[in-house]
């Protein structure tokens, strides 16, 4: 098809404003080392608009290079013909949850604009790199960019919790959840992330918050060799662990033309430089009086603060002793799920309603890390003799999940599938997903020779 | 093949003490819901003899359930017939790199074993469960296992640096580096992870360590209601932020049952209880302490603290000005490396003495993100006029890139492959991986038309 046909065919369901003209801009990597040439240049509007796209591409054999804000090293988004898929007009934040210190954005929101929105909101959103004023989301995802605060919080593969892609066909696989936790077969969110473009479109993704970062702590330090400053990052990460966000080596030669740049005076004379920053974001420096403070917002005098490692040791082992002390109640139909955290308190009230309706003498034990939103959901059907209660999982499994769907959250947080739940992976992951998972799977085990049964369903209808 | 059979062929390989007689305890799950049955049970005592196994098996179509410790919660390592491979016997601590903050084990280590190894060298191994004394390594990773510090430190999939697999046809992945920067390609590392012994046999695995928590704030609190907890999650995530590592939520009845089992007395009465720790690893409060100390220790007074955040712009400044200021030497042959933080010092000299050897008038600019071991490493040919610069790029990479694989390093920290290195990928990225990451690649986009001719190489031989 040639390009006034691609053109014309486009314009069946893309705006007018969604076809550029004139953009040969787009066509040169920021280094301008790399010029490329494309059949066509669009920028779509809405996720729909670039899945119709992907499918026309797809039914034509038309190549596709997806680009960000051009910022790229590496000469990822320069098309070799075809169509440039410029995302700069998916610019929305399209949600923040700071229950769940999540920001759920369109891929072509420019990087600026997440940590302003976080920050308005009271959050930090943590990636950091040179080009943050003009690259975008989607370039982060797909190159797993990394910048000044990889120490402290990770690359961008860190920072993403759930991502919206459209494969190549058209098929969109969506999973834009604040889950922390979520374990249901092979993590089909890693192979996106990193991957430049060449398995699908990433149209938005799901992005972790932490808290503002109130104090900063900045030291330029002098060393003799590399080796030293090899020795003061073990040394100033055994004191301040987690709180180490920078740690930059920088070279004589690399500060002496920075300096004459920036016609600064160079603050220390070296062979090697250390630029490091521990970051904070402690408002009260004292758990107890925030605890006090809390207790009295709340109308509600109940805490105890361990004041030695007895009196915290007897504490854990209450939080620890849940598991064994329920077998007291017979046999339990487990769950181990997860749901966004701004959810948990509707979650427990609204399924235990459902299952004291559906079934008679049913015991809830609940408990579990509120802090990543994944729950111990543990029922006794205490009618019912321990060696016929599996009789009823199936039943009791379908109101608690009815109730976790509900509540946009997983089965599967931290236990896995395995035998138990496989039957109930069809209910989380696309025909989509799952048919991925199956060609990795037979491109890795074609004779299905690896713990057969487990995880994906029916393998007898794929092999 | 029958047992008889099997067992007679795997003696060729075997030694008779990897294979069991009588181990029917391996065959049923810790909760006793499953009992499966086996062929034969084998215990192999090296890698190799994994690799073995599995190709024999391979080239039989003789199933395989791997198995670790045998604790989990949802019979994914309850064999249906086949070989059950329990990894117990691969039970070394393989190297601890205390300036990488990683450990590299076998599968089979006891997740309380590597917490104690950890220890032992002065540092922490953050992931705990109930099941800690027992569980393996290869377990929590197959599984992507959570437990009580999520919140702060990640589940298992965030604590993996590095996998070795042994592929279903006998194949061996390995990436036991200590690297925290690496974007070459697919990430397959994270489709074993959570996979459930479906996709391979993990085999070693090189994971992250923390400094050890010194001081750990530990308090109970007693709340009235789901949305009072999460109201207290949010403040105390505000004001403390990474350090808090744990906040479990226990239902009254939950506390209830473990107060009368641990024959304790409930720390408080309310319908909710939070339990919830803050751990710190501040062996000194001050950073101008430690580096007074330090440079002491160091005999190089050079040092300079920000106490103003002007002191602090203006450091800072020097940093990020480094990569505009260098355009004064010209276009640069860029280097986006990283290699382990404990060897960026032979890195650098025995690059540097390499280059000046191998060319003439090249200067040299050096910084980086030291605290993850990757560098910007920009080299500068100075007799060779701008616009001939990249005549040279392959012969400049070739010096680069042999003292980065000489460190066990990576040719792709945080800028990707792009069009730049996609024909350096065969030299990091194995045969078995690139063939895999083509058959995703492949099933995603069968026709290529994502991102055609990018990090992949040699497109045109696979399609």
């Amino acid at each position: 098809m040639n390009p006034i046909e691609i053109k014309q065919q486009l314009k069946r369901f893309l705006n007018s404003s969604e076809i550029l003209e004139d953009s040969t801009a787009l066509l040169v990597d920021q280094r301008k080392r790399y010029t490329g040439y494309a059949d066509i240049i669009v920028q779509p509007e809405s996720v729909e608009h670039v899945r119709q796209l992907m499918a026309f591409c797809f039914a034509n054999r038309i190549s596709v290079t997806p680009q960000g804000g051009n910022t790229g090293l590496c000469g990822g988004a320069v098309p070799n013909g075809g169509v440039l898929l410029n995302l700069s007009k998916l610019n929305r934040i399209r949600e923040i949850n700071v229950a769940d210190n999540a920001i759920t954005v369109d891929s072509g929101v420019v990087l600026q604009n997440v940590q302003e929105a976080a920050s308005k909101a009271g959050r930090f959103f943590p990636l950091s790199l040179a080009s943050e004023g003009s690259c975008q989301i989607g370039g982060n995802i797909a190159c797993n960019a990394g910048g000044l605060n990889v120490l402290r919080y990770g690359a961008m593969r860190d920072l993403v919790l759930g991502l919206e892609v459209v494969l190549p066909n058209g098929e969109l696989i969506s999973h834009l959840n604040p889950l922390h936790k979520n374990t249901t077969g092979y993590d089909l969110r890693h192979l996106f992330i990193g991957s430049e473009g060449t398995l699908g479109v990433i149209t938005g993704a799901t992005l972790k918050l932490f808290a503002q970062p109130t104090i900063k702590e900045t030291a330029w330090v002098g060393v003799q060799s590399i080796e030293q400053a090899v020795t003061l990052l073990s040394l100033v990460q055994g004191a301040f662990s987690g709180r180490l966000s920078s740690f930059e080596l920088i070279s004589q030669f690399a500060l002496t033309l920075s300096a004459d740049f920036s016609q600064s005076r160079e603050p220390i004379e070296a062979p090697w430089h250390v630029l490091m920053e521990l970051t904070d974001s402690v408002a009260r420096e004292d758990l107890g009086t925030l605890l006090a403070e809390f207790l009295m917002d709340n109308g509600f005098e109940n805490a105890v603060l361990a004041h030695s490692e007895s009196e915290r040791s007897e504490l854990w082992r209450l939080r620890e002793n849940i598991s064994a002390a329920q077998r007291n109640l017979g046999v339990s139909i487990k769950h181990d799920i997860a749901v966004p955290i701004a959810r948990v308190a509707e979650f427990v009230e609204n399924c235990g309603k459902a299952l004291q309706t559906a079934f008679k003498d049913i015991q809830i034990v609940v408990f579990g890390h509120l802090g990543d939103g994944s729950l111990h959901y543990n029922t006794f059907l205490l009618d019912i003799s321990d060696n016929r209660v599996y009789e009823y999982e199936n039943a009791v499994n379908e109101v608690v999940y009815a109730n976790v769907f509900q509540c946009e959250g997983t089965i599967a947080a931290e236990h896995g599938i395995g035998q138990i739940k496989k039957h109930w992976l069809p209910k989380v992951r696309s025909e989509t997903e799952l048919n991925l998972m199956r060609a990795i799977k037979k491109q890795l085990d074609p004779y299905n020779i690896m713990n057969p049964g487990k995880l994906l369903p029916e393998p007898d209808k794929w092999l």
